[in-house]
């Protein structure tokens, strides 16, 4: 069965961001909403069914490998790159001032979300340009946008981001790889693992960003600087290889297409690069990418989850099994629990889908030119806010609703002919790259939270609590919806406080407790967004048969979802002391 | 890293489960437990270390596979099992009358949960026989038994379940493989899939133990006969194969060295089989099986998660990141976040590992000599209870530890080269076989549960109220941990009472909430058997830095994974309204 595209669920998405974020109130989004959002959604919607979903399983069976030093990816995927490229599927949120269409983030998410459910291997290596042309376009010199940013666009070239070294995953103060000035140029020389997409057959030249050590730079993070790496060098029409060698290919439990190579720079004199940004600013210049890339995990488990919510849907209306009212066999979809395992995954599928567009809103939000520097500044931080949060909420939500996907099959559902086992395993990476989980809540409390000491979060609460009012109290689907968002959000403004104020003593407090505040906003974030559509949805549910089951699934999301927030509220209050306490020996 | 089994704790689980159920007060178990236990520990613990554990990522790598119509396992597999064989691991549980060790259950846990923490797929072949040894005896002809239970006690034949068909997976009602008179015995044809080692080169024959119908019986479950259906048939000296094909291998997510066939039988004029137990009585006798491989099951995901645990806490032992107060780097395990990871496997392992053993002890002390009938019927009434919790909780455990194991390795724990992304993939299987978590649930609300109106449940209940209400009210670790247990039985209590009076009229309530009902009493018995180890530990904590590591984890315990009672609280009192009220048509 091939991924369909979620239109309606996608279309709500935005518009309920747009709302929720003010952005439909900046005319120029609103009318590029109205004017093109449903052409793009669709052709976009008919490329990730057509053209990638049928090649993910083929992905997954007949991994990326590699030939001579060479990656080559799996059959087919080099045509739908192609394809990809001539649709103009690679410029949709790029600068005009380079040959892109500018979309605002918020429709950008929807393609963005389809790739990742039609095919989150080949979703990879275009996300990272798109990350990589915003990065270059703040920070790198006008020769070298000049030079590659239109290529970029058009997909001629792909980008990798070249963090991670042996001894430097999350902590990156431990990078070696170090930089040589050459001429007006610079020679790098070092080892980096884990890079996606990092060689690969679809295009004929890679760009490589890569963090590395000018040579007397200070140790630790404020000594890194960034570099554009080319894979290939071009100088008076001639061609010629830059010193980067594929060292390796991982193999790996998901993802299974997408090329994570080990690379090694500078084996033959030096691999040539050019300085992006200032010398030592390489870690805030790489942030500029890896935000993209964090809210660009959020989408695509946005899509895992969807497509693991198809699968397991259309199994359950067909499979036959077990007696019903009616007659010898009905469909498991009729069977309650498996109803419950549905309910859950589509409730967690949609608060997810509103909450990662809402951020994708906040950052379009912090462009709008008709907004004042201070509305632009407010929507900026608030975008800061969500992304850890859209990172680590919805790519767990992704392996939890992968799973459930996977049980709503049974056996079938751990046999590698079942998608959904693929998705399952794809999933899986989500809280691990782009900043572990529990990075996000570091970045979340360590620097969105303390920096203004609670300012942004407090106007997220406030607004989630205005929003939850909204809602009738006395309705009986609804009623508790709002009691335990009000509840909720009391909850996380008591902790939010406790950890400003103790964590600068309690040296480990965000790292004990630190994990469930994140989970908490999250599942919270989750109950606003749900409490948006039900409120929007309410006035139509008796004579609209979709406006009702929105409403009806807001109800199951407040009885079976939001519970967690008392589960992780007495964690965050409760928690640390067990974890300090512990004996490390004898862990 | 090889499997190092943990020792040290098993003892203490065995010692537990003694005292928790009443088996230390028979005096032939205490007497065995004291004798052998520690001599079948180590040398099981040995045999796991040194034979199973190197062959646990060849098999993931290189699975069994199908040649000619014949399974041929990894390498080194044939020769394991026939060291298994030799050093008699195939007979310790099974009867003396039939050359077995009949050790109890108790002590034979522990090497069935080394096995599975060493080598799943290997672990699952001997397991099945063990299964089917036991049902043999109680049901089989005395002829049968004769000439089958000694060679497969001495490992010569191994023995496989086969229930499944394409049209009857969770619901057996639906199966179609007939069986025909012919003689003294029976021709079957039929075909069944997912038959866990339905085929393989260990050993020289296999017996199956086919569900199939009664040409003329009654529709339904109630028309299902067992019958013993060898791959080879021997009469007169001379070998003859059985009228048996093997159609495919499943290619699986996990455990992916064990044989998962589709058989077909009866393609050439019927497989010869005969007849187990009464006509029609077939699932009855299915039943000890399958009771027996649910506590497997359990048994087995208490290994795989406690080899996560192992090769999470060495990982994070040694992996250096991030600064520490001492000097510019530190092991991870050091950091706050991947210490509340370690605690949460560690004490959920422990919990497990001791719910696991507890109800292996109610298996003893259901055939204990030296009691009455009526505490025979109490012990194996509470087996029967423990048997569905321990089979879904403790396999929903292990899916979550393993992924936390994943976890604290990051980007590494995706690759295959990393065995902690073999455990998470192998233990996917847990909540989907030997019934699904959710029949899981359905037995033991539909059965064990309502059959005796909630008498058996209340006694658990009430020992769990007793073993909270043993630890110091006032001591500021557990006191917590007390509370917590309390309140969990109080609202266990009341919630079954509900279910109990309103099932019958709700023919959906058990499947709407029936999956949190089991949960919620699952880590209810987790935190009993933390309150009994606490107790135990508390009064050398302040000499013994194990006893106070224990009490410390219980702790955690109650701070970290008891307040997830109050999340399925939430679910079982409040979510089966939404459920219920969700528009199919609209999923």
């Amino acid at each position: 069965m091939p991924y369909e595209a979620p239109l309606g669920a996608q279309r709500l998405a935005i518009e309920q961001a747009c709302r929720a974020s003010g952005l439909a109130d900046v005319p120029a989004v609103r009318e590029t909403v109205a004017d093109v959002a449903d052409t793009v959604l669709e052709s976009a919607g008919r490329f990730a069914r057509e053209v990638l979903s049928p090649l993910n399983p083929i992905g997954d069976r007949t991994p990326t490998r590699l030939e001579a030093g060479q990656v080559v990816t799996p059959p087919g995927f080099k045509e739908a790159y192609r394809r990809f490229c001539a649709d103009g599927w690679t410029s949709v949120a790029a600068p005009a001032q380079y040959g892109g269409q500018e979309l605002p983030h918020v429709i950008s998410a929807a393609p963005t979300e389809m790739w990742a459910g039609a095919n989150l291997s080949f979703a990879m290596c275009p996300e990272l340009t798109v990350g990589v042309v915003t990065a270059l376009q703040a920070h790198a010199s006008a020769g070298l946008c000049d030079q590659y940013l239109p290529p970029l666009i058009q997909g001629e070239l792909t980008a990798t981001m070249c963090l991670t070294e042996p001894q430097a995953g999350s902590d990156l103060a431990g990078i070696r790889t170090r930089a040589e000035a050459d001429g007006d140029a610079w020679r790098l020389f070092g080892r980096k693992i884990f890079i996606s997409w990092g060689d690969h057959d679809l295009a004929e030249n890679i760009i490589h960003l890569v963090l590395a050590r000018i040579s007397g730079a200070p140790q630790g993070v404020h000594g890194l600087s960034l570099f554009l790496v080319p894979k290939i060098l071009r100088a008076a029409n001639q061609a010629e290889r830059n010193d980067i060698d594929v060292l390796a290919l991982e193999h790996k439990m998901g993802i299974r297409s997408s090329a994570t190579c080990a690379l090694a720079l500078g084996e033959r004199g030096g691999a040539r690069g050019w300085l992006v940004g200032e010398p030592n600013a390489g870690l805030a210049c790489m942030f500029t990418v890896m935000n993209l890339m964090r809210l660009g995990v959020g989408l695509h488990s946005v899509g895992l989850a969807e497509r693991a919510l198809q699968l397991a849907r259309a199994y359950a209306g067909t499979r036959q099994q077990g007696r019903g009212a009616t007659g010898p066999n009905r469909p498991i979809i009729e069977h309650a629990d498996v109803r419950r395992m549905l309910l859950t995954m589509k409730a967690l599928v949609h608060a997810a889908r509103c909450l990662a567009y809402t951020a994708a809103a906040a950052i379009d939000l912090a462009h709008a030119q008709s907004l004042s520097d201070a509305e632009r500044a407010a929507a900026d931080r608030l975008a800061s806010l969500l992304t850890p949060i859209v990172k680590a909420w919805v790519s767990d939500t992704a392996v939890e609703v992968s799973s459930l996907g996977v049980q709503v099959h049974g056996g079938l559902g751990f046999i590698d002919d079942c998608e959904v086992s693929q998705i399952y395993r794809d999933a899986r990476i989500g809280p691990i790259y782009e900043g572990t989980n529990f990075i996000q809540a570091q970045d979340l409390i360590g620097r969105k939270v303390q920096r203004d000491q609670g300012a942004t979060l407090e106007r997220l609460l406030a607004r989630i609590e205005c929003d939850a009012m909204a809602l009738p109290a006395a309705h009986a689907a609804l009623g508790a919806l709002r009691a335990q968002l009000l509840r909720s959000v009391g909850g996380l403004r008591a902790a939010a406080r406790v950890l400003i104020e103790r964590s600068a003593v309690e040296p480990d407090l965000i790292g004990t407790v630190g994990y469930h505040f994140l989970q908490w906003i999250g599942v919270t974030c989750g109950g606003w967004q749900w409490a948006l559509t039900a409120a929007a949805m309410l006035p139509r549910a008796d004579s609209d048969a979709q406006a009702r089951a929105l409403v009806d699934t807001a109800s199951f999301y407040g009885a079976h979802v939001l519970p967690r927030t008392t589960l992780h509220e007495a964690i965050v209050t409760g928690g640390a002391a067990p974890v300090a306490n512990a004996a490390l020996t004898e862990l």
